[in-house]
């Protein structure tokens, strides 16, 4: 049996997939992948998503450089969620985040006000030309 | 505006949630929540998701007793994904897995096979009577 069967994909053929950042062990992002997605993140340990909004293959990275290296696959209990673990490359430190942060969870919630916590370490007008 | 207005619920009304450890950062589990779930998680201080295949509302350790306490409430850049940084009660190391593992993603892909890497710190049968 291939590997990519024992996953329990969902009614769109997706599965939710969590990028965590090698030695830090920081969450840098979370997304979503199809089969070939998942296929092609193993091949070319790279993460390669599947864009929902756009509905094609995402290539971590191809516009912003921002690409993340990929050190092992992980799966769940149940076989429908993938830990990713990764390298973020192209900035140090690493930045996963389309704002120009280091993880895409910076906003804290604090009384009651979601807050943005993180710096953005680079402008996001210059990571997409 | 309710700071569980600016979720942005799926169309089942659910958001994705990860389970991050304090500390170790080490990603415990993945589960879903809806508004209820999370405004109760909020309230009272630890981790109640929603259970998808019992339809109803899952206080994590109701049963167990590895109840979570919650720390911190993270929304990523899209408002559609909720991380918690918890601590896991009722054994050292924390259980999080309904499997005894300490972690859900204990599978590893080693040469095209998902391999359980991590050890059973306790017996299933044991946990739930």
């Amino acid at each position: 049996m291939n590997w990519l069967d024992n996953i329990k994909w969902d009614a769109q053929g997706l599965v939710p997939v969590i990028a965590q950042e090698q030695g830090s062990n920081d969450v840098l992002m979370f997304a979503w992948m199809n089969r070939e997605a998942l296929q092609k993140t193993a091949e070319l340990g790279r993460a390669v998503y599947f864009s929902r909004s756009r509905n094609k293959l995402w290539f971590k990275g191809e516009e912003s450089g921002h690409v993340q290296t990929v050190h092992e696959l992980r799966l769940d209990c149940d076989n429908d969620v993938v830990l990713l673990k990764v390298t973020q490359q192209g900035h140090t430190p690493g930045i996963a985040c389309h704002t120009g942060r280091h993880s895409c969870f910076y906003s804290v919630l604090k009384d009651g006000v979601w807050t943005a916590t993180e710096p953005v370490l680079k402008d996001p007008e210059s990571i997409y030309k």
